[in-house]
């Protein structure tokens, strides 16, 4: 395949250098551009077109659960970040702020949101007033900024793209139900969608967002066998009520505090896409979420008709999925693998000696794999195909997690399944803190959730030996 | 209707304070909240639900003409603004700027986006090589920030959310062209979906935007007589691409600099929208963007049988128009009110004797018409109805504008007519700086555009005599 180097040759090979690879395809397969100000990120057509797709399915949803959106300012004071301890302590050190506007030095110094929970508490304490007004269900799609120190595309940016959904409820049993079904929403964004399986669990107090009760995570494992977090779902509990006075006259006549929640998704699941699915000739799209489901490619396209039966098979099959042609000038070879590299899920040919035959070809992208289909038949095949492909990247993601799920009774053992097999690490902790922080320390994976599936793998923590509380994954993580 | 007087009585006539009852209208019938920070606003879940709408119709026309959404970030580093003269000395003075991160001070101050041409310049200079690269048709939806001294919700507010679009081309022509044809998707989606008639035309030197060759604009009349800058559509030159060095081959082989153009809707639309329609009663929306169209509410619910006729009448118009029902314990005139002071074009009354009968009352929130339609037909006249009310809307603006748009030849005629009929004043012009602002000085009116279609009402300047060169609207504008 000579002809087709140019490409090849762009992507390092995720053996050898799997960052640089990241790097490589993101920027190859045409999703982002770096920014000018250290840390920023571009997201150009084809990545925003994916992150639409994502936005759309999670936006249908919120509004199917009873959500509404709204929009929030961008610029929070810094006195009221500061009136709920444990989240300015959490945020400060990495927020952007504004001291002038226009000429003039401002009184006050405005941060520009890492997260929006003082904002909306702001505004609940003065809009809500009676157990009518419950349960108030907002949700908001915004950028936002952290000063991170390192930062990737999609990652780790310092401004990125999100929905934070901010709730408000008359008890905790509501409150913590929705805290559990906007997490059940991610989940399955991810892996209906995205077909990216996650572990379900909830944070260890270390590790559970600033200002919150308890949080909920779903947790992806990568091809180099870190793990992502990629969408939380926060209880969070009265805190926020008392520090904003949220209060709500109950039925009885007496003032209550609300219970809240907050949620958020953004466009770090576009990393895990890209570190589930691609490989070493770019990204892999799943089809639910591809913004283009096949791509045709005629071949010899200067012979006669060639082009007219292209563009037939281009109306015929735009009922039945999202496809694109490709009747550019450039080789045939230069198209297959700049789709490839974008990780168009099927590739459709056409070319003269197919035409004879009244067949195409289609050629997944996950496999490689060649069929010839009639042209009678391919309305029909394509679909199926498409959910083939689906199903195939959900179960190959999912096989390779569970080949990366291994258990550990002590610190030996852990290390050795850290070293060995790298990914998910299943093993029993005796809740204490200290062994949290020096199983970091010791091997610099993280707990990454209590699974909501308990097992009981030993009786004594993985770490000091002492009676075990419950079962964590842990591992290194983005 | 004394029951109804709680809602009533919390708006201002129009009449006695245009700007309260604008300021009344935007509370009442829930558009936004205030923010915490000066001229920062809420957008609340109904404020918001018409703008997605809005924005939809927007969207859906942008990609129908062959534009790709992206994302661009936040921050302009301040050398990067300065590098097209015009551009900075026109938004230096209302840019906010962040000068730390976390603890640490910028080594370079950054400014919050007022808008982002030197990004997308930036970008292009890397991006855009040859002309097989041409045209690149961006547009953003995204928050920017404009630190303005007077600010009120929608018309002028420090941050607001937007769609600014971008392109590049080979030739002036293409670039002329695209500058028209995104002025005329502005002026589509505020005549056939907002019910509101613009004229169109080109904005004079003075106020043109900042760094552009020439400004072309759609001018709407407010209630009060004042104009509303409603969408406007740049044609840029060649002016970013020497500033930032943005060439591309051409077919022959030179390098030639690129066409540009930029153009941008914003929330402000809110406004107009809601000083066109509204009326003493509260908002009126325009049925092709309400979130609602139409509102059933039951009369004496309590009795048996009629909420559920009114659910199945719900389940029966559903698929024929956004139909809601309001079963909460309120009494009937509290829920007119608040639909009313909402804008749902249409109130489905349904009680007891309507349920004997066999028919619905249907009321126009415009005319405040009422007409008894039978069940068997409501389905078919419904839809038919709304377009009533969409046509209704329209003409009646229409005719206010047209009423209110007078013409003048000299300065005397100018003033009398501002002052007796305010609206648009069409008077000749020299073309010369010095008149447009004697102009503004003397009566606060400035120029709205230069009308495309151009008439000959005088051979002299309305203002020095002098010989007239164009037709231009004049108007007090928001």
């Amino acid at each position: 395949m000579g002809k087709n180097k140019q490409f090849v040759e762009k992507v390092t090979a995720m053996e050898d250098d799997f960052a640089q690879w990241y790097t490589d395809v993101v920027k190859q397969a045409e999703l982002v551009d770096y920014g000018t100000v250290r840390g920023t990120m571009i997201i150009k057509p084809y990545g925003f077109s994916i992150w639409e797709n994502i936005r759309d399915e999670l936006d249908r949803k919120f509004k199917e659960t009873g959500h509404s959106n709204v929009y929030f300012p961008l610029f929070i004071p810094e006195s009221m970040l500061q009136k709920e301890k444990d989240h300015i302590e959490g945020f400060a050190p990495e927020v952007a702020w504004v001291t002038h506007g226009g000429d003039e030095e401002l009184s006050e110094r405005l941060c520009v949101r890492p997260t929006s929970e003082v904002l909306f508490g702001e505004y609940y304490s003065k809009n809500i007033h009676s157990y009518r007004d419950l349960p108030m269900l907002y949700n908001q799609w915004s950028n936002v900024v952290r000063w991170e120190k390192t930062t990737r595309p999609f990652l780790r940016s310092l401004e990125f793209l999100w929905q934070e959904g901010h709730t408000c409820h008359a008890t905790r049993e509501d409150a913590q139900e929705e805290t559990a079904r906007m997490l059940e929403i991610y989940a399955n964004v991810l892996e209906y969608y995205l077909a990216i399986p996650v572990y379900r669990g909830k944070k260890t107090e270390k590790e559970k967002f600033a200002g919150a009760d308890y949080t909920l995570t779903i947790e992806a494992l990568m091809h180099d066998g870190k793990a992502l977090q990629s969408g939380t779902s926060h209880y969070l509990g009265t805190g926020f009520a008392e520090a904003f006075d949220i209060r709500y006259l109950d039925k009885g006549g007496d003032q209550q505090p609300v219970h809240q929640t907050s949620w958020g998704m953004s466009t770090r699941v576009m990393g895990g896409l890209i570190m589930v699915h691609g490989d070493n000739r770019g990204l892999i799209v799943p089809p639910r979420i591809a913004p283009t489901q096949a791509m045709i490619v005629p071949i010899a396209q200067h012979k006669e008709g060639v082009l007219d039966k292209a563009y037939d098979l281009r109306d015929k099959l735009k009922g039945v999925a999202r496809v694109g042609i490709d009747s550019s000038d450039k080789m045939p070879g230069w198209k297959f693998n700049e789709y490839e590299m974008k990780g168009i899920p099927v590739r459709v040919e056409m070319g003269p000696k197919d035409i004879e035959k009244d067949q195409v070809v289609l050629v997944r992208r996950d496999t490689g794999e060649k069929e010839f289909v009639s042209l009678d038949e391919v309305e029909a095949r394509l679909p199926v195909l498409l959910e083939e492909v689906q199903q195939g990247l959900f179960d190959k993601a999912l096989n390779h997690r569970n080949e990366k799920t291994t258990t550990a009774t002590n610190m030996e053992e852990f290390k050795k399944s850290l070293e060995e097999t790298s990914g998910f690490i299943k093993a029993m902790w005796c809740g204490n803190m200290e062994c949290e922080e020096k199983i970091k320390d010791e091997t610099s994976a993280t707990s990454r959730c209590i699974p909501f599936e308990q097992e009981n793998i030993s009786d004594s923590c993985v770490c000091c030996g002492k009676e075990s509380k419950e079962l964590v994954y842990w591992a290194k993580a983005y």
